[in-house]
């Protein structure tokens, strides 16, 4: 019995601003900066989304791959890809949709429909905001 | 006397909306599909500009490296990082901000101010718009 | 009115064996080494098609990306992918699966199909066969 | 006294079917799809080979790079590169060659090779399969 | 309250020699190879840095990346950047400038200017020498 | 007959100063800034030379590549592979060791040892010496 890690990466593109209804004006522009710009910017974001669990010795498979795609498509991709993450998502209603609370969002979108299959566990959701910027996040 | 090519590569994120003032709703809807969601996405776009010009005996150079950032920051990056491409820029409240167009512009951009040089044109630009979706404009 | 040029990477993993009926057994194996190897090997192909055409003014784009993927799909991956190049494809029955013909391949699959939309033609195929060995076809 | 990792990367084109002795036909059908294609089908696989190690005070390494390619090459790649992991490994007779049984597999042929110098150990087995799919072993 | 992982990527060009005071000249020639030529070489280092904290309410933000930003080039780039590591850096006087010892560098020079901000501490240094070579240290 | 293209990708480290004999000490500071630093720093150079010639007939390829890696290997990598630009290479006494230079005189090394096999003649040098820059060479 051999546990092993499985990642697939997938990408959407999305457009944000970064405010925070915690801050105000000036403090918003100034820990923002340009990200804070009134008509929003855009990325290509690159998620890598890794789960943890027993080599199946039968199929010897952690995870059927076609069923995590369709995991991600439906609880993901499809929220994220070609939308705007402040105005077409509730969840970035009161929160401001840093790199990092994405992560955690995906998190939260992922955790229960893979645990459902008992074989696996989501063990690490990493996001490329752009190549130079990564944020990671691990249910900590 | 060497011909040669330099190219550099720079990235700035946008959002935007493909929505053609050309076309009626149902057009636009059919043909640009999810790029013509309401609330608009974005990208990190990945230029590559690309000169063609002598090889200087005395410098080894065909053009000044810092100098053809210099152009690029102001003439390309400052205008459309962290920009909404629809909003912000004049250039495209009347042709739809598609990754051709925008290579068109980035073109009428950079074409001058590398010409006044008289060392060097501009060859190529390039844009990738996502991992797998390319667009090249030469002036053609 | 401007000429550009639009281009879409695609993926495949085929096997294959480099065989050439037109060569005896020592010659194909002086030739092509491990690769001629009896049980065959295999790649993950990556591919580039590039289209030249006039960006339309309505649009802002040369070719629909989406209708693309499909004549992609259709004629291209759908014969490669996850396939048997010497053994599912009459093609290659009698000229060796080497990356050129297989650009050559391609090049045949997707010309006509391109053609017919009477807006852009097909420029180039361009294989990656392994992340330092690329071959081009422009239909020369 | 510094506790380091130390990387190396390296790439093998292999063809292979997914098949497991221990399912029918129509379990095998389903659960790997088009990979269970009956010919076949190949990838390039890049792995990555982590050890985990003191750095050395004369010299300055945790494990000698040269050492390490000639170990990789011998008990990996030699036994890997251009074959058909299903035909030429007596290992993927009676387990199917999934990406996850293959890392198990790189990591039983490393462990002891490695060990034996007595300066590090193997530390991780990655393997990505495509550019989109990758597996991880830690030997837990 | 979330505990994430913020990793920002920077790239150098510096020129060295593999050349340690602590052995004898056929002992270098023998473990370094042509790492050791007199006259030294060079590499574009890529690195990768890893800070990990809470993710703050009112910022979404782990660490500011401006500030991170300014730190690594203020602690690292300016040092190293453009530099001949064994003649312009007097740490490498007297130890070999092996890319381990130069993750462990990098990571003395950043913990503590990080640690100072009290919001998240320096988790990884990751160096990639070659794309095929890479280093991490972690403050074991 | 059909007229292909091939492309071959390698790479090498080494160290350079920009300092043209050409110019004064004050022209040389201006025109190169830190990489005119009188200790030098360093470069991965990623190459990419492309041939482009007939496909055979018989062996389906416009040159073996195991002969192209050997040429490759033979006029170009020994000669600069964890060297020293500016001494090692008498080449690089006189003019400044440039990329533009370098892929003149790659072009210059590889073109007759190419052109004598008679089947493909050498189309293009290309360089990246950072993930940003990059210089082509054509023989024009």
């Amino acid at each position: 019995m051999a546990i092993g890690y499985l990642r697939r990466k997938e990408t959407f593109s999305a457009a944000h601003r970064l405010h925070s209804p915690l801050l105000n004006l000036e403090e918003n522009q100034a820990i923002y900066g340009k990200c804070n710009h009134i008509h929003g910017h855009g990325h290509n974001y690159h998620i890598e989304i890794t789960l943890r669990g027993e080599i199946n010795q039968s199929t010897g498979m952690i995870f059927n791959i076609t069923e995590l795609k369709a995991i991600i498509k439906k609880h993901v991709l499809h929220k994220l890809d070609h939308k705007n993450l402040d105005r077409d998502l509730e969840y970035f209603a009161e929160i401001p949709s840093t790199t990092e609370n994405l992560a955690v969002f995906i998190w939260t979108m992922l955790y229960n429909p893979i645990a459902t299959y008992q074989t696996a566990v989501l063990y690490e959701v990493l996001i490329r905001e752009t190549e130079k910027n990564v944020v990671i996040y691990r249910g900590e």
